[in-house]
């Protein structure tokens, strides 16, 4: 059985994005914004046949994530909601999940371009899964609070760094 | 910023795998499998408007896959593929990605019932996020080799365990 569950970097996200305000809050939103993904050397032979797939699931850890709270107002509602029916990146483990696509991938030198991605520049990736639709892709999949909400399509000051209101838990 | 980055567990899956050979590789060939998610008290109250989903995201620690190969051969293919391009268990960061069907949310109790999941029983849970249609659902998105795979729907013994095939990393 594996130890602690530590995660290490795999590669790092280049992006035009500085601050969460701004930032678009997911990758549909951020179409057309040059994006790449840098995959460190010791990695890069995991990169074959990757360019096959249309889209890709990004796994990343986002470091300005800072503390959580388990009733946030989310970026597209109002009221509260409970942190596991929302995709706020302050999180007890801050994963953000991009389903991202493909435009070319450099194995040898290790660069994934993509078309659009909601990541802040520098956020440190942990993973990359092809897209696959036959497990993937539920269009019609009932969305809860998320169907009838706003139209917000970028993110505002309300996660970034650690709010007041936001438990620290490191 | 945040520290190092260590996870914390907020879950466990309880289901009926014991091990890797028999285990659906993906939730779609699990339903009808009873499965939970058993929340740890300290997380329930984020599980609040998560009933209002179709589907969520349930992302694990593939507890039991020591180890990774940059090339594995994947359990839909007889040729070694990229890791990124396969959603083979053993990778630098062995996380689990499943999208399933939620058939009850009891928020108080800190469970969550399942229409199938992929994942062996005692699994950790290390984040949930809701399944939204309009930013996860690409029915069409090409699937590389995994589009003219064959159709093999349960694991064997090949990322069981850290085989002799494997890099051990930790």
């Amino acid at each position: 059985m594996r130890g602690p569950m530590n995660l290490v970097v795999i590669g790092m996200a280049r992006t035009s994005f500085l601050e969460q305000p701004g930032t678009p809050i997911a990758p549909v939103f951020a179409e057309g914004e040059p994006a790449t993904l840098e995959i460190l050397p010791e990695y890069r032979m995991g990169l074959a046949d990757l360019e096959g797939f249309q889209r890709i699931w990004v796994l990343s850890w986002l470091h300005q994530a800072e503390g959580y709270e388990l009733k946030p107002v989310p970026y597209r509602d109002t009221v509260r909601r409970g942190l596991f029916a929302t995709r706020a990146p302050r999180r007890p483990n801050p994963i953000g999940l991009s389903c991202v696509e493909v435009e070319s991938v450099d194995a040898e030198r290790g660069v994934i371009t993509v078309n659009g991605i909601d990541l802040l520049d520098g956020t440190p990736i942990i993973d990359i899964k092809p897209y696959v639709a036959q497990v993937d892709a539920f269009p019609g999949s009932r969305g809860g609070w998320f169907d009838g909400s706003c139209d917000v399509r970028t993110a505002d000051a309300r996660f970034a760094g650690g709010g007041a209101d936001a438990q620290s838990k490191r």
